[in-house]
């Protein structure tokens, strides 16, 4: 920033550059918004940040953000236990929610087995989902990684770990997302919509 | 966002979603960005937010953004006090910096007039820039305004009050940007160009 910078903004811009998607210019627009913030509104802001990063942990049961030793949904006694939704990642679960039709329990497993990028079944959380198998009440899990290469093989991974306990493993459906042109879906995408497709 | 929510991952994905040019599905990228942080990166961006708050001030002589009573601009003795470049915007200053060709001051208005929203001269640093013509030293002032209606008319306001101090009042030349498709130009730049243009 040639011969000329205010050290504290430099380091705000900095630190905002770091973040995903966001460019210089960007990351100075940001840090300029923050200096003509109130000084309350500032401090709430460093606040959100440093309590956010304190107090989120991970759920003891089913590894989802928690600010407690549970997570909200294993706390909740009305969901149906019997059921648990595997995904990826945090979001996955409020996506998941915001549909308003599952009932079920999840497990996040932070992350994919990603043997290119040296991540093993012991980097995610599939531990800390075979334990929760031995309580006799659970009958199905939900396979819902990604449809990636690689959220497809944890899938069949952890398929195959569960299967021999007899419990009943299944995969979200595969076909064109509502809404969506035909004539933009790729050839993977309708070919699997034509292999699963139902009478009417 | 449902039934489902952490409140403190809430909090800190509302914060940012007030940031601009930053929607809902942003702002919950950079919250679990944050979420991801070592403990020590997360404190160290809470605290550059908390610290450029407080530390930055404005420039006692030129309005600029400022640590101390003066800026780093203000303080170096090298700077051609008898020029002064008025900017709308900090960022301004920064963009002039980066050409490495003006040797000059600056002094930032903060804001443009701009009658339709309510701000009247009052509102921005005129009377301020008035205070510095008094020295002897000033012999140009240059208007680098934003060549909007409102920059225009700023830049009008301020060189009728100068004029008759006898200070040598000036504004950026307007034309076709360096690299720009003469295609793409409209018609007000593509006839200010034609205005000025030059002898070869």
């Amino acid at each position: 920033m040639a011969r000329y910078s205010v050290n504290s903004l430099a380091r705000l811009v900095e630190h905002f550059e770091r973040m995903p998607g966001i460019g210089h210019k960007s990351a100075q627009r940001l840090a300029f918004y923050v200096l003509n913030l109130k000084k309350e509104e500032a401090d709430a802001f460093a606040d959100a940040i440093r309590t956010a990063h304190e107090k989120i942990k991970k759920c003891s049961r089913c590894c989802n953000l928690a600010e407690d030793e549970l997570c909200s949904l294993c706390k909740d006694s009305g969901r149906d236990e019997s059921v648990i939704c595997v995904v990826e990642d945090p979001r996955d679960v409020m996506a998941f929610e915001r549909t308003h039709e599952y009932e079920g329990t999840y497990h996040v497993l932070h992350g994919v087995i990603s043997p290119m990028n040296g991540i093993g079944p012991e980097d995610i959380t599939v531990k800390e989902l075979l334990a929760r198998t031995g309580d006799g009440k659970l009958q199905e899990v939900i396979m819902a990684t990604n449809p990636t290469v690689e959220g497809e093989a944890t899938a069949m991974y952890i398929s195959r770990l569960l299967k021999p306990m007899g419990i009943k493993v299944t995969r979200l459906a595969y076909g064109v997302p509502v809404g969506a042109d035909l004539e933009y879906a790729d050839e993977v995408t309708l070919t699997r919509a034509l292999e699963g497709r139902r009478v009417l």
